[in-house]
């Protein structure tokens, strides 16, 4: 009763902000995503009725409360789905910093999805995976699928699902990630959901958010990369406009942030395909082709105040591993 | 045929942004501000039939093409409506930086109003100078008042004028306005203003300020500065949330904005009580009461990236100086 999964993060061009079910993590509008091919979470759960309580280890510490809390809540939906009240040993590892707005959450959840899912012996579709790491993290749910994805909002559990647009070899967008921020966030994507309906301008959003569901998906399909960026880097705006009317109100920008905004604006200007989009964190994700890629993160690794410099492309889906780590 | 003014810039707690018509400045919604007591415009007119054409000079140089323009097309308006067909010499010097947003074409316009109209020995009543001031910078309506001002909308030009709601003396709150660029806007507020419908959040923005305009009035009114400065600091992120997301963006902070932003909130926090509040451009005024308004100024020019502290006190409206400036 053993599994190892591994799960990347993705970065969302149409995201995902606000529930119409805290609980149930429905979103109160849908989004689309790139998987990427780095940031990836590798994750063994093994059952067994020798132990007494659950033991969770992530990059080889104990979670915090909270943190663990949330993982033993995931691990009772899946056992009670399976019908096996057992205990389990958790190990997970992150190859990239957590808490930092690089969505941990989401490759974190859709491994243990996976392989919680193969330890119970449970046999699952890819859409009943989706459904149920979205219980655990809202963005997991898009991580169980590689390449373009599109999780449908849905009204009730079993319609708010993803499924994938086109697969990783469809389009090399490149993902040139600004890292300006290791610390971890003031107020974390749950919370900050819970906040959003607050803000006087969310229902416009909303509508949008609507329309730009239909210019993204027909952007990746015919890959028009102008069409994406400027629609993506326009929609984050929008986001984090929300996230800043919000009460309280949420700032998740740093000077660097905004530096680097800046000068992906200049950078356009000057003739490169660059865009940016910017998760519930300060870290700004630089969205380019190949041919702009080696010079954009030459260019990104000078700007002040950028600490490291991640460059990804599209990456697989969920998928269960044989190593294990224990 | 000669005369002189000074009038002073204001800083808006609920701002101007987006104009029902353009020619005219009728805004989109009502604005309240105080006008500060420094950051002050002396304005010099003079008509004469020696002139061959308008002479202008502002902080002793030419103005630009486009603000000559702007002027003489003022001076057009007063003119033919004193009916007094005359050429005019025009000297005109502020105390602070212009074009970084630090409203001087509210003092500008209101103090060009006023001496103009004095020149041409028009008999205006302040609604009409405030009407006339509008026509040449919406925010000078209210800077020909001194201290709590309202502008109220208007549907057509003689309904869109200011009026006071506490002279300065009602209330010392403390404006300290940090200074992070002295550099020209790249977008002119005239500009950013027909970009405001673009923005898919821009109706929304506006029922909200419908509400903002009864609270700040009301705050005013009873002296309740956490309510003041909370819906301040709210409306100015609802403004800027605007202007990021119309088409194209506008984003007017630099890195030292955001910084000074996350400072008030950490000063805040810590139990002193100064929100901020931001025009079109990268400075950010900080208000806060005669108790902190010390410890406050001396932060704020600790800040990295503030190149300099102007601490402001509510100020007089335009008026008549009987020193010309030439």
């Amino acid at each position: 009763m053993k599994g190892t999964a591994v799960a990347r993060a993705n970065i969302a061009f149409i995201k995902y902000w606000g529930n119409l079910n805290d609980d149930l993590r429905l979103p109160m509008n849908g989004s689309i995503s790139m998987t990427l091919d780095r940031l990836r979470t590798v994750t063994t759960v093994e059952f067994s009725p020798a132990l007494a309580e659950d033991e969770i280890e992530v990059d080889g510490e104990e979670p915090s409360p909270a943190a663990k809390a949330r993982i033993v809540a995931h691990l009772d939906r899946l056992r009670t789905l399976a019908g096996k009240p057992l205990k389990a040993q958790v190990v997970s590892v992150n190859d990239f910093p957590t808490g930092v707005g690089l969505a941990s959450s989401a490759s974190g959840f859709a491994a243990l999805t996976l392989a919680a899912a193969a330890a119970l012996e449970m046999e699952l579709e890819d859409r009943e995976l989706s459904l149920l790491a979205r219980l655990g993290s809202g963005s997991a749910t898009r991580s169980i699928w590689g390449g373009y994805v599109e999780w449908v909002a849905g009204a009730k559990h079993e319609d708010s699902f993803a499924s994938q647009i086109a697969p990783p070899e469809h389009w090399e967008i490149c993902d040139c990630i600004a890292l300006v921020s290791t610390e971890a966030k003031e107020v974390a994507s749950s919370e900050g959901h819970k906040l959003a309906q607050s803000s006087p301008l969310y229902s416009a959003r909303l509508s949008q958010v609507r329309e730009d569901l239909d210019r993204v998906r027909e952007a990746i399909l015919i890959r028009d990369f102008e069409s994406l960026g400027s629609v993506a880097e326009r929609e984050t705006l929008s986001l984090h406009a929300i996230m800043m009317t919000s009460q309280p109100s949420l700032l998740y920008w740093t000077p660097a942030t905004v530096r680097v905004m800046k000068e992906v604006r200049n950078w356009r200007e000057e003739g490169r395909s660059v865009y940016f989009t910017i998760d519930a964190g300060p870290n700004v994700h630089l969205l380019t082709l190949p041919p702009y890629v080696g010079e954009i993160e030459r260019a990104l690794g000078e700007v002040e105040g950028v600490k490291q410099v991640i460059v990804c492309r599209p990456g697989q889906g969920a998928r269960l591993i044989e190593e294990h780590l224990f």
